[in-house]
C-alpha cells in the first residue's frame, strides 16, 4: 500500500518530467485534480489568474486554480455528469496557459450521492435525489487537535446520527494553542505569531491538513459546514482584522481548494456580528465572492450573535440561526419557514452538558426536547456537547444522552416521508407535521395526557379512511403501536375523528405519536380555497 | 350653532366670490384646508396638476392638491410647527394656479399630541414625544354602517382601552350591502354596480363621509389604521380587480385627501397575498406611491394573508402582522423584534368570539393570555371581537370579557417605564420585560406557580438594590402589593436574588409580578463585554 506521502513524492515527480499530472479517470462528484508545475518566483499567491474551463456536452465549469507552494499550482474540479470531461487552462503565467486534457467521469463511489442542495424550498436533498435531512453536530476545533483525537472524533461521528459538521477553517485563539502539547504550528499564513505572519502567503500545509479533514468525513458520509471566518481571536492572531483585500483573496483561495469536495457547506462566519468593523454589507459582498468563484453553487449561509443577519438576501441558500428560543416549541420554526421562505437550520440552540456558563447546561431531556420540537416544526437543529470531554471545541468522545435520542429520532424521520416533514395546519395544530392525508407525527413536548382523542385536521382527508397509531416515548426511545385501526369521519368544520376509543398515553412528558394510513389509496387533490371570505383560514 | 351643511354652503358662497377660502389660524397638527374654485370641465379627477407648497423658516412641505366635485379643488395641510406659515399653488389648471396665502398655526387643541412616530426603534410615541403604546381593535366596516351604529361605535370605544382602530378605506362586499336596509348607495367610484361604475371618477361624498369617520377617532384620541386595498369584493364590485393606473390614481387621491388627518396610520392592504394578481413586487411600488406622495411620513405597513412581506424594505416602518401562533408566547414578538429591528405590531391574533370559524373563537381568558405575551415580547397586539353583534365587522357594541382585561393591562403599561417595555435577558428569561435595573414585569401565562424565588437576570443590577413586588391577577384584575421589601445580592454568574423568602402565588394561571426597585439612584451603565469568548452569550 502507498501511503499520502509516497504518493505525493511519484506525483511531484511526474509533475516534474510532463509539467502536467492529472487522473484519467474520477467518478461522479468525486475531486479532479490537475497538477502544473510552474514558477515559484515572486508571490505566486496575488496576481496570478489561473483558470481551468472543463466542458461536457452543452455543460461549461469554469473553476479557478491555486498555488500550493513549491512551484506547484492545481486546478480541481467536481464533475457532477458521467462521461468525457475536457478541460484548457487559461493563466497568466505563460508555463501554464493553454495545457488541455481530457478524463473521464465514471459512476459515482458507492454511498457518494452528491453535494446537498435545496429541495422543495424548505428541504435539503442530494444532489441525485437520494433524501438528506441535516442532523448537525458543533466540533469546532476538531482540526486542530492531534492525530489521535481527530480519529477517535471520526470514530464518535461513526457511531452517532451526526451527517453535518459545524467545524471552523481557521483555529481560534486559545492559549492552549501557542503553549503546551497542543501547539500549532501550521496556520493559514506562512508565520508562526502576530509578529511575523505574512498575509500575503498563504501557508499550504496548513490547506492540506484541513482537507484531509474534509477527505475523512467525505469518508464517513458527513457533510463539513466549514466557517470560513470566525471572531475568536482575542488580538492575539489578527485572523478576524485583515484588511478587505486579504480577506477576499482568502475566500477566493478557500473556494478554490475547498469546492470540487462534494461533502463542503459554506458557512460565511460564526457570530458574526462579532467581527465588529465588519458590517452586513460586507458579509453580502463576501458572500457574492464565494457565490461567484464557487462553480458548484454550494450551500451558503452565516452564524449569527447579537445581530441577526438578513437570510432573505438571494446568496443565502438557507437560514443558519443561533436563537435558542426558537427550539422551545415547534412554532418558532414555523414561524421562520414562513418568513424566510428558505430551509430552517437552528444551528446553535444550546448545548446539553454541565459547564458553569448557561448555554452549556443542558440536560439531554431538554436537548432531545428542543430537536423534536424544531423538526416537528419543519425545521433541522444542530447539537452541541459541553461536558467534560469539551466535544464542541476538540470532539473525542461523546458522554451526554442526547446522541442516542437523536438517532433514534433521526431513524423516525427518516422512515417517513421522503420530502421531509411539512407542518400541518400549523397555526391550529402547531405540534403536528408529516405529511397531510398520509403521515403525521404528533409530538406532546412536556405536555403529560393520559390519552388522546383521534383527530386530525382535515386536509387531505376523506371519511372511511384507515389509520395506525405508534405511541412513541422520545426519551426512552420506544415506539409501541396501537392494537387498533382507526377509521376516520368528519367531525366538525376542521376536522376528522375516530370518536370509538381513545389512545392510552403514559401521563409522562415526552410523548408523541406517529398516524400513518394504512388503506392506500391515493390522497386527494386539495380544493381550490374560496378567496372572498374575510378572514379566510390561513392554510 | 351652525351645522355643517350650512357651513358648507357659506363655504361655497365664499370660494364662489374670491376663489379661494383658507383658515386664517390652524392648530398644530390640525387640518389647514385651501378650497380654490376651478372648472368641472372634462374629467378634473384624470392629469389635473395640483400642488401647495408650505413654508415656514427653512421646512418645506408639497402636499398634492384633490378634485373635490362640481369645480371645487383643495389642498390639505398639517402643519407641524407653530408659528407664520406661507403656501403658494402649483397648477396646471390656469385658474387656480400662483395662488397664494399665510395662515398661522397655534398651540396644539388640546390631548393632541400629533402623528404617532417609531420611537427608540421598537416603540411608538406621539410626535410630541408624549408616549404612545398602540392597543389597537378591529372594526372593518364601522365606516360603512348607519350613522346610529356609527354612533353607537364611538362611544363604545370611548369607554374602552383602544387607541387604534383597524378600518377598511373601501366596503367588503357583502350581500347585506346591495340589498336591504344596510344597502350602500356612495361608492368609491361614481356609479352603484360593476356594470357602472367609471373607474376614472372618484365619488367624494364617498370620501367625505370617510374623512367625518376619521375625525371622530380623532376628536377621541384614536388612530385610524386606514386599510387601502383588500381582497373582499367575490369579483362583485371590481375594487380588488382595478389596473395598476387606477390603483394608483386611488393611493394619491387617498394621500392628498387624508395624509393632513394627523390620527392616520397607512395599511396598504388587509390579507394582501389573497389578491392574487398583485405580486410582492407590485406592493413595493404602493408603497413607494404612498411614501412619495405622503409629506408626514405617517406609519405605513401591511398585514398578510399566506404570504409574508418583507417588512425588512426601508418604506415599512413597523411590522403588522397575522401570525396567531407569535402570540402564543411571549418569545414569538421577541424572536420577530430581532429579525426585523422594528416595532412589532400583531395586527391579528383570533378574535374572541362564538362564531363557526375558528379565527373567532377565543375565550376571554385567551385572548388576554395572547395580549400579555405580546406586550411581555415586546411587541403590541390588536383585538377584535366575533360575538354576536359583530364588532369586528359592523362596530357597534362590545359583549367580551377581553376588553376590560385589555384596559387593566394598558394601566399597567402606562405606568411603567416611559419609553415602553423592553424584554429582558429574553434567550434564559422569556417571559420577562420592563426597564433592566428599574422595573420589570413577569407573566407566568398558563403555569400555576404556588411560589417565585426572588432572583432577576444581573443586568444593570448591583448588591444591595431595593425592590418591591406586586401580585398581578391578569384576569381577576387584581394588584396586591407584597408586604416586603427584597434586597438583592448577587446568587451566581447570571442573577441577582432575595433569597430571604419566597414570593406567595395563587396557584391559579394567568398570574403576573411587577417588580420595581424603591431605593433611587441611578441605573448602573452596562458594562462592556468581552467579545472573544467562544459562544458569548447574547444578551
Amino acid at each position: 500500500m502507498i501511503n499520502l506521502k509516497q504518493l505525493f513524492a511519484i506525483c511531484l515527480f511526474l509533475v516534474f518530467c510532463t509539467g502536467l499530472h492529472a487522473q484519467d479517470k474520477v467518478p461522479q462528484w468525486g475531486v479532479f485534480e490537475l497538477t502544473l508545475k510552474g514558477s515559484d518566483a515572486g508571490d505566486p499567491f496575488i496576481n496570478t489568474v489561473l483558470v481551468g474551463e472543463f466542458r461536457h456536452g452543452n455543460e461549461v465549469f469554469r473553476p479557478e486554480g491555486f498555488y500550493d507552494g513549491d512551484g506547484i499550482y492545481k486546478i480541481r474540479f467536481m464533475p457532477d455528469k458521467q462521461g468525457e470531461w475536457t478541460y484548457s487552462v487559461t493563466s497568466n503565467h505563460a508555463e501554464l496557459d493553454k495545457k488541455h486534457g481530457s478524463f473521464t467521469c465514471t459512476a459515482a463511489d458507492k454511498n457518494v450521492h452528491g453535494p446537498v442542495v435545496v429541495s422543495h424550498k424548505y428541504h435539503f436533498a442530494y444532489a441525485d435525489s437520494t433524501a438528506y435531512t441535516p442532523f448537525g453536530t458543533t466540533i469546532y476545533e476538531w482540526a486542530f487537535q492531534n492525530q489521535e483525537t481527530q480519529n477517535e472524533t471520526i470514530q464518535t461521528l461513526k457511531s452517532s446520527p451526526f451527517n453535518k459538521v459545524r467545524m471552523l477553517a481557521i483555529p481560534p485563539f486559545k492559549g492552549g494553542y501557542v503553549d503546551g502539547p497542543d501547539k500549532l504550528t501550521v496556520f493559514p499564513f506562512v508565520g508562526t505569531s502576530k509578529e511575523n505572519f505574512d498575509f500575503s502567503r498563504f501557508n499550504p500545509e496548513f490547506f492540506r491538513r484541513l482537507e484531509k479533514n474534509i477527505k475523512q468525513l467525505e469518508e464517513i458520509g458527513v457533510e463539513s459546514d466549514l466557517i470560513l471566518f470566525r471572531p475568536y481571536d482575542g488580538g492575539k492572531w489578527g485572523f478576524d482584522k485583515m484588511d478587505d483585500e486579504t480577506n477576499i483573496r482568502f475566500l477566493k483561495y478557500m473556494v478554490a481548494r475547498f469546492a470540487a469536495f462534494h461533502n463542503i457547506w459554506w458557512s460565511l462566519c460564526n457570530e458574526n456580528s462579532f467581527i465588529r468593523q465588519l458590517t452586513d454589507e460586507d458579509w453580502d459582498r463576501y458572500f457574492q465572492v464565494v457565490q461567484k468563484a464557487d462553480p458548484y453553487g454550494h450551500l451558503r449561509s452565516i452564524h449569527n450573535a447579537d445581530r441577526i443577519y438578513d437570510y432573505t438576501k438571494p446568496w443565502v441558500t438557507h437560514v443558519s440561526l443561533q436563537y435558542y428560543n426558537v427550539a422551545k416549541a415547534p412554532f418558532g420554526s414555523s414561524l421562520l419557514r414562513d418568513i424566510y421562505r428558505k430551509p430552517i437550520v437552528n444551528d446553535e440552540i444550546n448545548y446539553e452538558g454541565n459547564i458553569e456558563r448557561r448555554w452549556g447546561q443542558l440536560t439531554g431531556e431538554e436537548m432531545t426536547f428542543r430537536f423534536w420540537n424544531v423538526y416537528i416544526g419543519g425545521g433541522f437543529a444542530t447539537h452541541g456537547e459541553t461536558t467534560s470531554t469539551g466535544w464542541i471545541g476538540k470532539g473525542g468522545k461523546l458522554n451526554g444522552q442526547s446522541p442516542a435520542r437523536i438517532a433514534f429520532l433521526k431513524k423516525i424521520v427518516e422512515a417517513g416521508p421522503q420530502e421531509g416533514l411539512t407542518p400541518i395546519d400549523h397555526f391550529y395544530s402547531p405540534n403536528l407535521a408529516g405529511k397531510a392525508g398520509e403521515y403525521y407525527l404528533l409530538y406532546f413536548g412536556k405536555d403529560t395526557p393520559a390519552t388522546w382523542d383521534f383527530k386530525l385536521p382535515k386536509e387531505a382527508l376523506t371519511d372511511g379512511m384507515k389509520f395506525k397509531v405508534d405511541v412513541i416515548d422520545t426519551w426512552n426511545m420506544t415506539i409501541t403501536p396501537v392494537n387498533k385501526t382507526f377509521e376516520i369521519k368528519k367531525s366538525d368544520n376542521y376536522s376528522f375523528s375516530d370518536k370509538s376509543a381513545p389512545v392510552k398515553l403514559t401521563g409522562k412528558p415526552y410523548m408523541a405519536l406517529r398516524i400513518t394510513r394504512v388503506d392506500g389509496g391515493k390522497t386527494p387533490t386539495k380544493p381550490q380555497k374560496k378567496q372572498n371570505e374575510l378572514n379566510e383560514d390561513l392554510n
